[in-house]
């Protein structure tokens, strides 16, 4: 099967759940839960875990379906909460739920989601025992998860973030639930240890590779394209990796923190690929999406098997 | 043993793991998490699961500490998030994490101890059936807590709350807490469904006497034994269990809606004894305290079915 064609069967099968639970609400807080949760998305992070479950013991997506809206409810209560603290006004085509109601209604909307989160994967069909060590696994990564965001928001106080500090934040706010999202699918239909590590690896560098690419999207695809302000990370300064290796050469990219033009950004552009920050990051990128493939080397070949690698390049592929 | 004693004895007890794993954490964000946690407090909720696991089976109380110190981090968790909502500037003697940080840290440093709640839960000595059965239950707890102070906001906005309103809104705010940390002492102990059933009864009766006796100590206790502003609720108009049945015997407080002299105090106390009100309220959370107490009729007779009855007791009794 094509991913795409993947992609959109599974988002249809993971809706219908997410709408049998938060369609039809009542009252102002399940309303606000549900408000992005409705707004569609791609449903990645339930495709990898139904994707590495039949990886690991074809047949059992069904068993975990639970589990699968259990990330997705993880995924969404991280982004409620973070549109709070980055004042973001839309998300997903809509009003961000801080916007449509207050402040105080949007932590309580993610701290219910993330409650339904452990709800959901605690009744997942599973061992006991597996889904005891899924759910700890939850509960290290949204620790971890909070780490990244904190991460995120330091660096905007500085100017010297560093490579490695640079990596930690994005395998934290972006990597570890990726991993999280393939080690549960496969932990819930009795992976060995060795399986379970393997779609860990996986997730955390697809989902590095994933934001890497991300950065390089925000200065090189149109605005048309992405829905997104171009060059936006550049205008605010912020610390991707395209500005850490650009300062590494001595590239100042500070006298572009204002208003860009079109013809600005084109001369960014220029003076990056000249100095060969674009090959440079592009091929970071490449070798996380690589050390995420080989990973997979040790689970048997597969229809999912493939169609997780085929996320690992669309994650480096993608053009917005 | 006397409760105070043993309550002194069990908070040494938890903080000693709290300090174990919070007192020298590095970085703003999980300075931030172990901030209210390091303040003290009476560790009630770890005791009532301490307390309920030895009443079911004697001498269990180390194998559920971590379980009991993972009640207080979501009692912690909920405290975070309400005062940065309730825009709340001291708590437990210290200035509030988001008064101390800043609002964003505070998000995540609530989010960060509702995640340690699941993962310090997960590992509790217990059998992973019982695990399971815990999670489930801390989960559809927490998000019941937020349903509660969803309800608790809601009430700021209205004057025609019903007795019914109220009782819903403090069960879910203080009463399931208490409910799910009595139950899950005993499920992960290998209580039997009736059992923990009655610890759940008894927790959520306590815990709704426990607040209906903090609205009549706002109004009765001095200022200077609460360390409270005196009144506080009357003066803001909140629609407590005082309020309403004031109210149902049209007697009408929203004149002092206002800056309340001693005597002003006095006026309104004078007013709602002469009414009734006062000796109604406190009925009702002698009623509540009844019905707690009754549930625990089906455990065998015990020090720790005793000193669970103390708590009830001291819930009502209490000055301050």
């Amino acid at each position: 099967m094509e991913l795409t064609q993947y992609l959109d069967v599974t988002a249809d099968r993971v809706d219908k759940v997410i709408y049998r639970y938060f369609g039809d609400v009542f009252g102002d807080l399940f309303q606000a839960s549900a408000h992005l949760l409705l707004a569609g998305g791609k449903r990645l992070r339930p495709a990898v875990v139904l994707l590495s479950a039949d990886a690991v013991k074809k047949g059992s997506s069904d068993d975990v379906m639970l589990a699968a809206v259990a990330l997705e409810l993880t995924h969404t209560f991280t982004l409620i909460h973070d549109d709070i603290m980055d004042g973001d006004t839309s998300r997903r085509g809509v009003a961000t739920v801080h916007t449509v109601w207050d402040e105080p209604t949007a932590i309580l909307a993610g701290d219910v989601l993330y409650a339904k989160a452990f709800e959901f994967l605690s009744v997942a069909e599973a061992s006991d025992r597996a889904k005891v060590h899924a759910l700890r696994m939850l509960g290290k990564t949204c620790a971890e998860i909070c780490e990244g965001q904190s991460l995120d928001m330091s660096f905007e106080r500085r100017d010297d973030v560093t490579e490695a500090e640079y990596l930690e934040m994005v395998q934290k706010k972006t990597g570890v639930l990726y991993g999280a999202s393939a080690a549960i699918g496969g932990v819930l239909v009795g992976a060995s240890p060795v399986e379970i590590d393997a779609l860990y690896q996986w997730g955390i560098n697809s989902g590095i590779a994933f934001q890497i690419q991300d950065d390089l999207i925000d200065l090189l695809a149109s605005a048309e394209a992405t829905g997104k302000d171009r060059a936006s990370d550049i205008r605010e300064g912020k610390q991707t990796l395209l500005a850490i290796r650009a300062r590494e050469k001595g590239l100042d990219l500070t006298p572009y923190r204002r208003e860009l033009s079109a013809s600005d950004i084109d001369e960014i552009i220029g003076r990056l690929n000249e100095a060969g920050v674009i090959d440079e990051v592009r091929a970071v990128a490449l070798e996380r999406a690589n050390v995420a493939k080989q990973a997979l080397g040790i689970l048997p070949d597969s229809e999912e098997k493939q169609l997780l690698t085929d996320i690992t390049d669309y994650f480096i592929n993608r053009g917005f």
